[in-house]
């Protein structure tokens, strides 16, 4: 009981650089756990890696006594000898004089060394022991890494943080797929974007923002590829040229975010996820729809002119990319205006297309932006045109009628970035609480 | 039409490094116009600074009548030579030969120039013209500073920044201030705190979690300090000894907010803000709330043991601490067990008090935190001590069952941290777009 946690070292550290013969203090969940009459071998885990531990009856009878008790995923506190070892894998153990046990873990539910073993849906049931596997959690590890590289990356490019309200008063983008919230005695929702609010954060004057936060999507559909909450990272600029200039910084952040992971865990997604490794591209190639729909065609994909693409249609034309231009990311540019939302700038000479792209990761759509229709009258109109009510916009169109400057943005979807790079076969692998129609819990 | 945004460059640049005599493009909102008869003075403002053009009729008529025309607030871009001028702020001037207005203003509905000539309620109304003065726009450079500031201590401490869902399936804390959503064809609701899910993050062997995201409270009080939405800034960390690990964090976390805002703000500040600077201290003293009943009773405070501090006795106690220990900060430890959630940590010598704490910056609770009980029986009974249904609970009580190491955290709230930072009167000012029992839009 003597234990002091504070002066506790990571197993890594102690694998690595400390120095054998010298006691060290240790904590962490028991891996596995192996009773010899008078040793007991446990395998302890925590987030830095595994070591063995060795009670041996002759060095301490108590913790010895303690430590044939224990169960799997039991959390302990051991304080001894550190030794080297043939036989224990990393070439040191400790000789444990002192062992506290914080919590017994009772039998596990799920088969936590195999995940394969467990359907993903029990998976998620049991979240928090899911995510004991070292693969599953170098999932987070990963998405953690690329949104810090994400933020430092707008930050260093002068971009302001913003932090903007999740409850909204009026459904963002129109449409369906919006939640709605009982706000004390009237109707509200749940922002699907933070679209109108980055847009005025860059009207307000910040000029350049971005936020990293929760989206809401009420999509009843059931895919691979969709979340009902999603953490989306959006930025928006302005006093753009055009949104060539959109997709440059869309570029950079997203290459920037895949750099960062690799830089950073590399030898661990080797081993868990080998497909994922790549080189990471310069540059992204741009071609616009028209091209796209060609290549296709000439592939036999049957598309029509002015469509959007679907699914299908994006995961062949990330095949076509990486064939013909040997890169795993595309822009798709300049959809046409009747698939996409009220705000977009259309083509000064075709106004059946628009200054808009999608970027895609193999051969999913990750990120979406384009340039923003700044002018008053021209907006008013749109908004007309795609039937919504300008009523509903009354504060937002507002915006454009005190000095609103050329600008744009984009929206990336984080773990749709995580769960094409480590090539995950479902999103809610890449998020740490899924919710989809059917799950809410955990 | 010539103008190339990508060659602007910011007007605190041309003031300070930029040649005489060079040409240089610029651009961002007319702060003032004046028209001489051949000549029209514009201040330009951008989000560095403000400074002076001069169009003159006998170098372009062409940008001379389109400046004659311009409104205030209007967006602008403009290429000319960089002079020097003792007349101008900033001392240097840019005489301007081509003139391009991105976007016109029509006359304000509020005085931009002085906030104390509007209304709280209709600076918000109209919240993108507020933020065009600097120093309401200080307060989010501020407020992204600190956040900032925060996640990089976290990250440099080992912290794994995670991203939990803010649809749940049960209330976190019990309570009737929750905000309920319609999912689907199920209730559900949103998140009051992060607090079950950052304690999963633990659990589940990422051992130092963080989060920084909004937070929901249907709280229908008007007050200066509440918001329905906020911006939570949470951590959680495992394989504590005690609170008092976590205090130190939540001390570091907070001291090296403000000393980055400071640090990178501090003469923008002083402008705006005098009362907000301070000597930021090194260390922030703890004192037992059963000491603070007993200074606020010699400071002629009534006050019950045992009863939680009403705002009022935290703003008299700040008072009393700052002249007493010379601290604008303090933490209150040992809150009664009857005032604090069900996951509170109890004395194991005085079960009546816990191993909980508050964080008073000048006067108000700016963060709230302590170790958590992590002992699955003894969780079950305070559950249902607390008058909660266990069977709400059933996936937060299993971890408790397989392996939870001690720990504990806290949660910071954002806006409070930059309202008593910078000395606001009311915390909307210190939100983007603030959200009470009223306010929806915009």
């Amino acid at each position: 009981m003597a234990i002091r946690l504070a002066e506790r070292r990571y197993i890594a550290e102690l694998l690595q650089n400390a120095k054998i013969g010298e006691k060290y203090v240790v904590a962490g969940w028991v891996d596995t756990i192996r009773v010899h009459g008078k040793l007991v071998f446990i395998v302890l885990r925590d987030r830095t890696g595994k070591m063995q531990l060795v009670v041996k009856k002759n060095v301490s009878e108590t913790a010895w006594r303690e430590a044939k008790k224990l169960s799997p995923e039991s959390v302990i506190g051991a304080r001894g000898t550190l030794v080297e070892s043939k036989a224990a894998l990393g070439g040191r153990e400790i000789v444990v004089e002192e062992l506290v046990v914080y919590s017994r873990a009772e039998p596990l539910p799920i088969d936590i060394k195999d995940p394969s073993k467990t359907t993903l849906a029990k998976r998620l049931d049991w979240r928090f022991l899911d995510l004991r596997h070292p693969r599953n959690q170098l999932i987070f590890l990963v998405e953690a890494e690329m949104a810090r590289a994400a933020r430092e990356f707008f930050h260093s490019n002068g971009f302001v943080e913003i932090y903007t309200s999740k409850i909204v008063g009026a459904a963002t983008e129109g449409g369906a797929e919006v939640f709605s919230i009982v706000y004390f005695d009237r109707p509200a929702f749940l922002a699907q974007s933070p679209q109108l609010y980055k847009q005025m954060g860059v009207i307000a004057g910040f000029e350049k923002v971005f936020e990293v936060g929760p989206a809401f999507r009420a999509e009843p559909h059931h895919t691979t590829r969709h979340l009902t909450e999603y953490t989306s990272v959006d930025f928006e600029m302005g006093f753009i040229d055009s949104y060539e200039d959109v997709m440059k910084v869309a570029e950079n952040a997203v290459l920037s975010m895949i750099r960062s992971a690799l830089g950073r865990y590399k030898d661990r997604v080797q081993e868990y996820f080998s497909d994922a490794l790549m080189e990471v591209p310069r540059s992204i190639p741009r071609i616009t729809i028209r091209e796209a729909y060609k290549l296709l065609r000439s592939a036999g994909v049957s598309i029509e002119e002015g469509e959007d693409l679907s699914s299908e249609a994006e995961r062949k034309l990330g095949e076509i990319v990486l064939k013909e231009y040997g890169s795993p990311l595309v822009f798709v540019t300049e959809y046409p205006w009747k698939v996409r939302p009220f705000y977009t700038m259309r083509k000064s000479d075709e106004p059946d297309w628009t200054y808009s792209f999608d970027l895609l990761f193999r051969g999913l759509e990750i990120a979406t932006g384009g340039q923003r229709e700044h002018r008053y009258e021209v907006l008013v109109n749109q908004l007309q045109e795609k039937g919504l009510n300008p009523k509903n916009f009354e504060w937002y169109l507002a915006m454009f009628r005190y000095g609103a400057p050329p600008h744009g943005g984009a929206g990336i979807g984080l773990e749709r970035v995580v769960m094409q790079f480590l090539g995950l076969g479902n999103i809610r692998e890449a998020r740490l609480l899924p919710r989809d129609p059917e799950r809410l819990v955990p």
